[in-house]
């Protein structure tokens, strides 16, 4: 059993309009992104998700509430442009409130990336991941059942610096 | 004793250049604001100190780490104007991780405000300032010695929705 996790993927489902103001830290500029994001539950024999978990290593009963999430943004960067992405998310509880998580792709470099989550006493929940020359933390928490927030931050690979940093808030457009 | 408190109070001196964005999220209109903030120790003799103590009701053993805050922005909505402002703050710890904080005026409204504040098992010192017909949640916390985030919430009375949020990255630029 692990609670804090199946509830935090449970609130998450479903359709959020998201706007999200990336800091530049270095150079002191924004952008601007807005997108829609699909957080949808995934079932245990869904395509897929028995190679990820194989070719991590991981059997089937040491996960929790896999869920798939779908984005489509756009940038006031470059009008024309529209990002869009899925991935396959797997927790993996170690205890109660901590575990990894598994990702099919990931956000900044397009390889598989596994995390380790974290939930503080006060319900947030934090994600740092690995990447090659960076590594990604992430802290997400419920301002409202309908509303919730998200600060993302790249750090450098000695974690003592930050190169970026963006804020997105998030409404539930849908079930 | 309070060391989260005083902790926190010791990392925030100094100037620091801020980047706000604040989202509407009723109309998801997003404003950019720069600021210079200045955090400053305040002596217990610091003149307006005993009575904002007495007005409050509140003996100067109880206090802990007084400092004063100000800053000076501008808004790409209008450039301008710029807002600039200044407040006295007072924690009066309760425990360890929690107490109250005296303001000698508030964000959005000028009067005076009493918040409560409380550091969660990560680090983040969340503070609640209830005002009138609404309540601000702020949420702070440092990605390193000098990048302050701090991600602030406007509620309804009621608490069950939200009006606007922001989200600020600050960076050390002086001591």
């Amino acid at each position: 059993m692990s609670p804090l996790i199946d509830e935090f993927v449970r609130r998450s489902l479903g359709t959020w309009e998201s706007k999200r103001s990336g800091h530049n830290l270095a150079f002191r500029h924004v952008e601007e992104v807005e997108s829609k994001i699909v957080i949808s539950p995934l079932p245990l024999d869904a395509p897929g998700l028995a190679e990820l978990l194989t070719s991590h290593g991981i059997a089937i009963v040491a996960i929790t509430s896999p869920f798939h999430m779908a984005w489509e943004g756009s940038s006031d960067w470059d009008e024309d442009a529209t990002s869009k992405g899925e991935c396959t998310l797997v927790p993996v509880p170690k205890d109660d409130h901590s575990g990894l998580l598994l990702r099919s792709s990931g956000y900044t470099e397009q390889i598989p990336a596994v995390g380790t989550y974290r939930f503080s006493n006060d319900g947030c929940f934090t994600l740092i991941t690995p990447y090659e020359g960076s590594s990604a933390e992430e802290r997400i928490w419920f301002a409202t059942d309908d509303v919730r927030m998200r600060v993302s931050m790249m750090r450098t690979q000695s974690g003592r610096g930050v190169l970026q940093a963006s804020f997105s808030s998030e409404i539930r457009r849908g079930c």
